[in-house]
């Protein structure tokens, strides 16, 4: 019981949605906090203990777990249940799961779209789904009115509810979710080295809005290991839509079309502002406009931090809207915190920020071509199914990224959350 | 009927391995062309007409005209008969063929890995498929001795008989055929572009390893129109890797890594040269050597012509060696001439080279970046199937590359080619 699982109990018991909790948790220590924070009326020792007589059964684990507490339960899954998730990726947890699962059950696979960099027990809260997307990806066949009760369940701990296919759902949260998450710890991994072969502590000096953009890049690592592994084929394909489109932003500033990044960015601003929820006002830094003259190192620390971010910010915003066209589904909405921070410097100045990445132009590009080298080693790793590379590189980048935040000016971002959103307390959505 | 189609003819007369050659084609012009070829003993007006009778049928259309053709001939084929093709992408022709034919004929794709530049019926001859590598893929079900039958075809026109499936010789085929020949054609518009933007005719002044690493741009527009938009997927797997592989050449070029440049360098050389018919023995040209301390806009007109393509060649051998690792099979095997004079600069000193590209080390990763802008608009195009402006951009190019030609030297090659390769007439195989 983590993150999710610990939000679903607390909202659950203020909605007073059930009979009794039952839970369980791989470590004993875990089922002791669970106990402690009473978030259960019952916590036992293994999975199968756990669903025997529930009516609902949520499976709350990493995406690469899903089959093997499949295989745990099904012996003892009640005629008639229904046994739902909470996996980043639908396709994989459908393949995983069912061929497990008995035919007396309700299977309907389901994904709240919410979260937070923090995990465990103690990091949910009864609010996190609270407005937020819980995507349901059932087959023709399953059973309508289980459908209609496990609805109802989301949208009374406040969610709203979607359906759609395991593959509409990859391909949409591919771009609103799993490549932001890539390209946060790809962006720490190409500042981190510029940061040690300049010998200047890049990281320690990074403003607000890099801060905002690579907060994702704390998440937990098994979960993001899994969630890499078990959407590839979909996260390469928004990646290579993705290049295609920073390709063209990268074409008009290489040949200094200053009419057509105005253009391209302008679009992007105005369609990320068209999107309420993501919705958010920046202000421009002063920094940026006095650091941008301090030489060579100055300007590779800057193009690293603060130019790369808005590129890949307005790129990313553009192809979820191109995703929009061809889907006929509106991909931006279903974008949860996580993308507003990620993407939120995409509603800056184009004019503002034209200027400042074509004044410094030379070091973009370089660090454009490094960032994208760094993330073709994550790619590779992806493609040769290299969990262990995958776990160890996220692990070290979200050191890095807690680096950040005891390098001091982290708090200045939460005290501005404080006064513009309600839901302070979930900063973004991690999955 | 084409270059493949009136080869096949040919072959067969001088082997006399059938009573009577029945042919068709779209433009009465080809139609009265064939017969003065003599290439075929009847030429008829449409499909339906020619498969009566047959006891063996070979389709040779572009790819996207496969599914067409089964549906015209499906009525008039004999009971028993063979029907096969010549397609350059296998998935797609099974897909458009299959559900057309009747039950009671054998259907067995085929694929003579063979081709020039040049098409139509007098472009082809008898010995295009001498030491050839034929691909079947037959599924689990065919009959035994139907295949029997079309291997002993095959080989006594003089190819070698390889059966792998549909899926496999797609991914085969795309990085041993399909991305060299996206690549030479992505080249051609980055020169042409750089070209044009310097106001200096780099595209008169090639040498040339440039010449023979373009040379399949020279194909037919229609017929890679029609692979890559059948191709796609396998094409967009393979870009991937390739870009992965090539990005560790890059970073070490980045980072002035001489010892992991020349590492990577000669582990392809040797690589290329195991392959006994890739063999080929290049010379290091003086003009490079000569020209490249001639200032910057030297320096990027050598960048796109003469490193830029060594890179590439590089890479694509190391990338098709990495699959052959993972797929159990010896891609480099099928790759024919087309790939050879492709990859020859990669038999160069790893040394040199190594040299001479972190010499220009600036404009080639300019060149580098505008090359993969350019390919992405490509991949684009792939992606929202956008047959017009593939057919549109290749036609272009391939005036490029015949531009190149006329502004001379490409005798030289020939010339070579002479001494060294009995099979002059086929340059390269084009699918």
């Amino acid at each position: 019981m983590g993150l999710i699982g610990s939000s679903i109990a607390r909202a659950v018991r203020r909605e007073k949605l059930v009979n009794s909790i039952v839970a369980t948790a791989r470590s004993s220590a875990t089922r002791q906090r669970i106990m402690e924070l009473n978030l259960a009326d019952k916590v036992v020792g293994t999975n199968e203990a756990a669903v025997k007589n529930a009516d609902l059964v949520i499976v709350c684990v990493p995406v690469g777990a899903y089959g093997s507490v499949a295989k745990e339960i099904s012996q003892n899954l009640m005629h008639g249940a229904i046994v739902s998730d909470v996996g980043s990726v639908k396709r994989s947890v459908v393949r995983d799961m069912a061929p497990h699962l008995p035919r007396h059950v309700h299977f309907i696979p389901a994904h709240p779209v919410a979260g937070t960099e923090n995990s465990g027990p103690d990091a949910g809260f009864a609010e996190l789904f609270y407005d937020r997307w819980c995507i349901i990806t059932p087959t023709e066949n399953t059973n309508k009115e289980a459908i209609r009760k496990l609805s109802k369940f989301w949208q009374k701990v406040g969610a709203k509810v979607e359906i759609m296919t395991p593959d509409h759902h990859d391909r949409v949260l591919a771009i609103t979710s799993h490549i932001p998450h890539l390209i946060a710890y790809t962006i720490l991994d190409t500042a981190a080295q510029i940061s040690e072969s300049l010998k200047i502590d890049i990281l320690g000096r990074v403003d607000r809005s890099f801060r905002e953009f690579t907060r994702i890049a704390a998440s937990d690592p098994t979960m993001w290991r899994d969630i890499f592994l078990a959407n590839s084929d979909a996260v390469f394909h928004m990646l290579f839509t993705f290049s295609e489109h920073l390709s063209k932003l990268t074409r008009a500033m290489r040949d200094d079309d200053r009419a057509s990044l105005l253009k391209q960015f302008a679009h992007v601003q105005a369609l990320r502002n068209s999107v309420a929820h993501l919705n958010q006002n920046v202000s421009l830094l002063e920094e940026d406009v006095i650091e941008i003259n301090k030489g060579t190192e100055h300007r590779r620390a800057l193009a690293v931090t603060t130019h790369l971010p808005r590129l890949i910010a307005y790129t990313i915003v553009g192809t979820a809207d191109g995703l929009s066209q061809i889907t006929q589904s509106e991909v931006l909405r279903f974008s949860a915190g996580g993308f507003r921070d990620f993407t939120s410097i995409a509603a800056s100045d184009p004019n503002f920020w034209r200027d400042s990445i074509l004044d410094n132009k030379q070091a973009v590009l370089e660090m454009l071509g490094r960032f994208n080298e760094d993330l073709l080693k994550l790619t590779s790793a992806m493609r040769y199914n290299d969990g262990n590379f995958l776990f160890e590189f996220f692990q070290r980048m979200r050191a890095v990224r807690r680096g950040i935040v005891e390098r001091g000016g982290d708090e200045l971002t939460i005290q501005v959350d404080i006064e513009v959103d309600m839901y302070l307390r979930r900063p973004y959505s991690s999955e």
